[in-house]
């Protein structure tokens, strides 16, 4: 169930004896020639609604703009700096967390928020771990990669191998590309070439990756690729979720 | 054109002499017994999604989530602090600025984030206009609410007169049944009190309106107003982008 | 009773039984030929007053400096980024809240001002609508602009019509005639051309408004005037302030 | 000349040649039994006045509140947090360097706005110190104490010795006697018991110093002692203010 | 060589052709019963020192308080919120990058800090991937955790195979004995149990791990060990900072 | 002792009854010719250890970067913002507040500080003095500075009369040669000029004082002296450490 789709005394009935949320994050970031913009939010937002149908559980709002600062020097790209993201991601699990969710499910999307959104979880903690009093509320807050589990891993390297890359990977467009199949991008490219170093910012990223791909021959997504890899990471998403809601 | 769907190059292209864009920005807030959280995301997202049609030009992601302290007392409904909110608009129409955006139209759904986004433009103007050098963009950001075109007025009038109310209005329920019309919901409530007095924080808010809505009949609400409101609203936003372009 | 002129003791005793004060603010910014840089500051401190002898409250220090960001490219004008001005306003109601004031009614003189201290009070709000303990003050906020009485815009317009502006207004130029006839100021200037376009940051302000006013006639003030606005607005604050202070 | 008595035009015409501007700060505070919560802004108001007729300079508006946690025990006080007077004093200085001020001479009569100014200075040359760029204005801030003058403490001392106090002093409440003679407050109070030792936070201030003065029997202070202390700061301010635009 | 023991004079002289700069980064946290509560700090300075020795290049001041929050149940331990460390680790660089340093080597010894300093990257990059301009200087930033190199693994493994555990290591205690064989604590204590769950704030760490480690056998640390671990690890840090110096 | 050479264990079983700690506090900046970088932090560490030798305390981790705007023209050295060094000092002493520890001497080395730690208490006091609740901890914090204890001047004023100067003095410089003798740097010198005025930012610093010394004729320093001076300094902290251990 999405959030957005549900009144409150829907989420109030809910609450009772579920305290747990999903919230798909993601980015608004140059996927290269024929990768989406929305690339790394559609992802987890489509298989957080895969795995809530399993799982009965709520998926709030996907945050759609994360930190994508080395992509800025592409037109279309938009980032939050560190400090602001992890003010939207206290505020949201704050707000949350007032009216009593305990525990928070971010199924992410971009490499680039992992570090943030990491830091935005110490943040709330501190807040709390500097306090003598019990003011703040006890909130749990995890961080998992669609693209991380292991399963997901074994289908893009039996598809794709060296060749899916590490941005705009065959993989997340192909995902996107189930998603959205009137949104299929043609566009002639060359198999991308090695990463030669690691980037800094956006012009240093722009220098090195010229038309925004890092190793990925994105040409070779498909739609059928990205139901096999929707329906892995879902799979791990219900597992992952339940262990998280299980815990002590 | 929904940037999320766009590639990069896409968007280069575009910007050879079209410098705006429409950014819908909402909220996630209860919205009454059968009103949903999204309805302020949703209704100008459906909206700039009609008058692009007709403009021709990009629609950038929605900001889902605004500034809704005063809803927190409902549980599910998220709320930004304004200073964090004006960080999430200063960042992003600086990254679009950085490659060219000049003209920013934010399209609001949420009354709540009036003030804030206000601020937040005068945040940005502000880092430029005490700086004496030539470093910052020169933008030019605009809010419009969907709900204030004078012909989305009078239908609105037209249909509920005073029974429209001023939360959960029986019009803005009507946008989202056209737009999610599986997600109706049908919930029985009585005609709604008229407002007694201004709220102020969450906890006076839910003591003065307990089921949340605001003088709002809500169960007046039909996928077929949300239609005419939708068509009514994408002609104003249309004729305002167009005249905000033009300004010399 | 201006607090600046009170004793604490005066204050507290003061305190048993009366909740409220009325705080002027205003800004430091130019006001075009023959305009004051105090204007809008000098104009809600006059009006206070003035009401306060009426209502036997408390006035407090009038805020000064105000968000005025596009008024920076005329020498002298002196602005508040939204985001300082937001932590002043917070403070200070915080201050006076510890110790019992419960009710804010801040008179305005200055336009540019409304929504960074409407999202000033949202952000005082929120710090409790977020937290689920009780630890901060319940407070109330409001803001008034004292040229914003329906007997105030009649007169405006009975006098001015028009030709009153929306910026160094004749209007708001005689009120400080009439609280500094020794410091009218006689400069020739052409009627003002009418509004062409909204102004974004303050090169563009300066570059449509050359000479400072907005649409104003402000060669028309005269104290006379300036008498009769204030007594009207005072009233006009009286009312307000009491109904205020009367809200269950 | 005050700055909020002119016009744009006149502080454009001024600043040929005159770089530099005096700024009173002050705070808004309990002063003990007979003491003004103004004191410590209208003592460097007065002064700053007295000493701009000879110097011919302008005086800016006064910063009113101020750094003043301490006193927040005692009802009426306000207190801006270091880091929130550090963006107003910031602010205000970055606006009037923007159009050509570089001087700023901030006449303080508040003795725990001290550090916190200082630390304000700082942070500004830190923003210029930090890049290597040369967009940031060239400034130089100054900050006076009204009471510090050799002249200005030879007359408290001739006056009221040890009994002058370090808070709610018998000298600072003689200016404002002074200043507004129909303001004076006739209380019966014992003479002040010695400093027992510092002071910390705002509820320890109250527990030993429980009407509010430190050491200062506030019943000597007489409008004529003021007149004598206004007189002898002024000159002081002349001199210091001469000596601060002539440096190299 | 230490930055402190230099003078500047001896820093621009280093400075032609040499652009990099070792900065270790540790916490002061609580590291079980014999563990000192600078282990993470000690660490990777002892270890800093020895590389530089043979790069010949400089070790800036150890960051010896880090993101600790979880640790704060242990009397003692001291932590910076996310948002403080990173804004250290911006002014430090930035510092340093204003007269010609260009690549910065960050050695850590804490896995909490991983997360918010290379947020703290993005946040310096954002700076300057958000300008149009070229105000800001062109750096990067690199983290690199002294225990991670393979060949300090390999002898952390070798040595205490599973025992080593994940905080209080017995590796990390060897280090700080060999580098403090005086300050080498005996206390009894048990085989450390597996990690039951992750932990989230200071409470519930405790709560977990009541004796402060996590699955370390502590004890079994000798100054031995250490010797060897900090010869690998700088090994580590030559290879790794001298192709970092080489990047393109 | 050291904190950092202490474990938890041993801090909680010192807590009971002594509630002190003393924290070093200094800055890494150039120190003219022949001063190390590290001369503020060396100093107060080394006499703090020798005080708590006497005092039987804790010393807490160095600060050993502050507030040094004005030093950076001069490469290495490292500055924090005022705004950032306060949250540096806020965290910290909540950090060790939360378990216990209420009173907070720092001692400091480098007259930069001075006012930014003073508002940094300021603002920690601040929080608790706006709250009406008692959820903030009961904290004093002190700052001293080593070099103005009364024998420590004298010694300073024997040995060096005027030549001492205000930085890069004969006694700091004495101080870590008596602290560090292996790196006691042989420079050549002319006797400094006296101060010309006051300095600004770095540029400006760098313009007035063109080898980094302020009046100082550096190379009178001796290790002989620094074992003079240090003696003298640490008895001072002794005999002021425990009068303010002493408050009630
Ligand atoms: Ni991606
Ligand atoms: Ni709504
Ligand atoms: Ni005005
Ligand atoms: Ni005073
Ligand atoms: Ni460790
Ligand atoms: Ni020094």
């Amino acid at each position: 169930m999405r959030l957005q789709l549900m009144t409150w005394m829907e989420v109030e009935a809910h609450l009772n004896g579920n305290r747990g949320i999903i919230i798909p994050i993601g980015s608004t970031e140059q996927h290269g020639p024929n990768g989406l913009f929305g690339t790394d939010a559609i992802c987890p937002e489509v298989i957080a609604d895969r795995a809530a149908e399993t799982l009965g559980c709520i998926v709030g709002p996907t945050i759609s703009i994360g930190m994508a600062q080395h992509h800025l020097a592409f037109p279309g790209s938009i980032a939050l700096r560190p400090s602001t993201l992890m003010a939207v991601v206290r505020d949201s699990v704050l707000s949350l967390a007032r009216n009593g969710f305990e525990r928070f499910y971010f199924l992410n999307g971009h490499g680039g928020n992992i570090a943030t959104v990491s830091a935005a979880f110490s943040e709330i903690y501190a807040e709390k771990s500097l306090a003598v009093g019990p003011n703040q509320p006890h909130v749990r807050c995890k961080l998992a990669n669609w693209f991380a589990f292991p399963a997901v891993k074994e289908i893009s390297k039996e598809l794709y191998g060296d060749r899916d890359g590490s941005h705009a990977t065959a993989s997340e467009i192909s995902v996107t590309q189930y998603a959205y199949p009137e949104h299929i991008k043609k566009v002639d490219m060359d198999p991308a070439p090695p990463r030669p170093r690691p980037f800094y910012d956006a012009e240093d990223y722009r220098l090195i990756h010229p038309d925004g791909r890092i190793g990925a021959d994105s040409f070779l997504a498909t739609p059928e690729a990205g139901a096999r890899l929707v329906e892995a990471s879902a799979a791990g998403v219900v597992e992952d979720y339940r262990s998280f809601m299980a815990e002590a």
